[in-house]
């Protein structure tokens, strides 16, 4: 028996459409983010993929894009659970910088290092400072444990005991799982589920709003590598473009 | 230590607006209802109310509310707990009708047993009718238990063992609740905690978007009978204006 498991990158966040870093910045969903959100939840009832459970980031952006995607599929009061293990990377002193500045003052290399090295973090961010998340009381219970900085192989590392103890049993309980996320957590289970080496990870994109379906074999392997978009031509275009920001 | 929980009606929904019965039919909110959620969560944050858990029926008026409050209040993240214990009450064959025709057509006394007489539930609704939920998958677990009409004691029944097994050990755990619901569920639960006999629930009437704050004692009973709407003044309209609905 095949289990069936849906990605959502969150719609077009404030910050993504200024191009800044983002990161843990709570920032919200912009009205194109909203309809992009609402769209994927009307490809998830068009392709009669209907999910029976959604796990969220602690994010507003992935939380407003579970919401109103679910609310488009009729699939709104499903249980819902939440984790900060599922949260975009925190890009350290990066976050509340602009993209496009930041290649200029840096340059390409360190730029594409921080950007879509395997294991180079950004510096780590200040506490206290205005886009530190240290007094935010979510994270209270992470106490010194919470990140300052990540890089792609520390949200493999956070994520994947959630992926372990919160998803994998409700997958192999045959319940069909919606996993709203970010641009990061999602290549990070991605590379796991696909396993796609560390360099070759540099290359994934995944477009905003696109539902991405896995259908995954007993051995949680996807049946087709790489999944499925539920919009494959909008999941082209849209991946081509986020490669190519901040120039 | 007292225990904190806070009562939210959702906003105004489509419905209401129209005035019609509308019981577990699942409509959205209006514009109005949405901008009353907002404000709700907006009163939550301005007396410093942050709710740890939310606790929400399956119907989107109320789910909607609990987001947009808890997005206003910045307190979108908090784990969400969702049961049909806390629907509307099931208005049997009168859902879908318009109020001021079914009173027209049923005499002054007959609409208000069904409105608001403690043990008089409306006629069962057809099954397979427009305005049935017999085949919606939400429900499906319930079996031939989920129910055809109800009335309010009907809704105390079925709701408090929710209140027992679900609320109370967040309560006794010291996590302030949210609870956003319905008019009949939120009087249900208000009669049990004031202990509001069966005739004076009648007259009892909940205001939409505005929280109702509790104090509870070790004993889970008020300190102060009947609550504190953080918006008394706009309470006190808003309960007139619902009492004569239908008129």
């Amino acid at each position: 028996m095949t289990s069936t498991l849906v990605l959502l990158r969150h719609g077009e966040s404030e910050w993504n459409a200024l191009n800044l870093f983002t990161g843990w910045v709570d920032v919200a969903l912009s009205e194109k983010g909203r309809a992009e959100a609402a769209r994927g939840g009307e490809l998830l009832a068009e392709a009669g993929i209907l999910p029976d459970v959604v796990h969220t980031s602690l994010l507003r952006r992935a939380i407003t894009t579970a919401h109103l995607a679910l609310d488009a599929a009729d699939r709104h009061w499903i249980p819902v659970r939440r984790s900060w293990r599922l949260n975009e990377r925190h890009y350290g002193a990066l976050q509340g910088k602009d993209k496009k500045q930041t290649l200029a003052e840096f340059g390409e290399e360190q730029f594409m290092l921080w950007r879509r090295s395997y294991d180079v973090p950004p510096p780590q961010i200040e506490l206290g400072s205005e886009f530190s998340q240290d007094a935010d009381p979510r994270y209270a219970d992470l106490g010194a444990d919470a990140p300052r900085t990540e890089c792609l192989q520390d949200v493999v590392t956070r994520m994947l005991p959630y992926w372990e103890e919160a998803v994998v049993p409700d997958l192999r309980a045959g319940k069909v799982v919606l996993l709203a996320a970010h641009g990061n957590s999602l290549r990070a289970l991605v590379k796991h589920l696909d396993g796609i080496s560390d360099a070759d990870i540099a290359a994934l994109n995944i477009p905003t709003g696109i539902p991405l379906l896995y259908r995954l074999d007993d051995d949680l392997r996807p049946v087709q590598a790489g999944g499925e978009y539920l919009d494959p031509e909008a999941a082209k275009e849209a991946a081509a473009a986020v490669a190519s920001q901040g120039r």
